[in-house]
């Protein structure tokens, strides 16, 4: 029970943040949408929003990163995959009435300057990210350093498509991005 | 006088905002900076902190948009102005300490689902960069609707880039980003 209360802070900030921000998100409706009592947050997280946004971004950032390889498992073109990938989030934020995108991005760009903490869960989400993809673009026969160049190419395409397609309420930007990526990986593979 | 001071509170909630947000920056900050007497916002923005917000946007990328014809004149080949552009960015984010990226970015994300009038004039902002985009790529030779994902290509990557190097404190994101779509440029010109 403890437990789970714990678990459902962290869906509802984690849910509340890739919404709206993190500077746009009160604890007090964190709680509300968790249905926690209010003096559950400050005991499971007793450093209050910041540890609890830092828990979020990591956590989440976690839960995010596990989508990718569902899309590119090992038998899968590597190209074909990824455009399934891109194409799988242009459908989340469509169903998601365009909320749904990144649960990292927008808390990155608010905090990047302001909060230390915060930025390094970022940054360490962002590095496992860049990580799992060179694992995967290595093992798909692409050298190590041209396979990092075209992980970043992959994520940063990602996120820079979610706040354009989120502004402009368009999957046209994740369907020119994604196609871009997934021609940039056939070249090298082809 | 009274025009100095509007612009002086635009310049100021402009560069808030690329730094830490909209949703983070209150109004008394945005006064502060600016040094002007409290009064005046509301006097120059009668809607508050909402109606700034859309003016600073739209400002701001008008301003920033102005950015990309100067790497990509007329006599520029394309491909070499577009990874000078992205060269641009990435000097300035270091000089910076990593906090001057796009203007626009933060609040999209922050408001997109919370705040329609805002959204919309950040989704007016990435329009007009995609139609001045358009523009300068067919005119060098790239058949429209190429130019115009080639366009969202760069704008996609650029975005993205600037949310992971700016959360990295590393220029590789936007080196990467900028190389990719200089490449793909080429590839299409070639």
């Amino acid at each position: 029970m403890a437990t789970d209360t714990r678990e459902r802070i962290l869906d509802s900030s984690g849910e509340l943040f890739r919404r709206q921000g993190y500077m746009g998100t009160g604890v007090k409706q964190i709680i509300e949408d968790a249905g926690a009592p209010f003096g559950s947050l400050y005991h499971f997280f007793p450093g209050g929003k910041s540890e609890l946004g830092a828990e979020t971004i990591r956590r989440s950032g976690y839960l995010y990163g596990l989508l990718f390889p569902e899309y590119v498992g090992p038998d899968v073109e590597l190209a074909a995959g990824v455009r399934g990938f891109f194409a799988g989030a242009a459908e989340t934020l469509v169903e998601t009435d365009y909320a749904d995108a990144c649960p990292i991005a927008t808390v990155a760009l608010e905090v990047s300057s302001v909060d230390q903490g915060l930025r390094e869960a970022c940054a360490d989400v962002f590095d496992a990210w860049i990580d799992g993809g060179v694992a995967r673009f290595t093992a798909a026969g692409i050298p190590r350093d041209r396979a990092r160049a075209l992980v970043i190419q992959m994520i940063t395409a990602l996120e820079g498509a979610f706040v354009l397609s989120r502004a402009l309420r368009s999957t046209e930007p994740l369907e020119a991005a994604g196609e871009a990526v997934a021609a940039a990986i056939a070249a090298e593979c082809g």
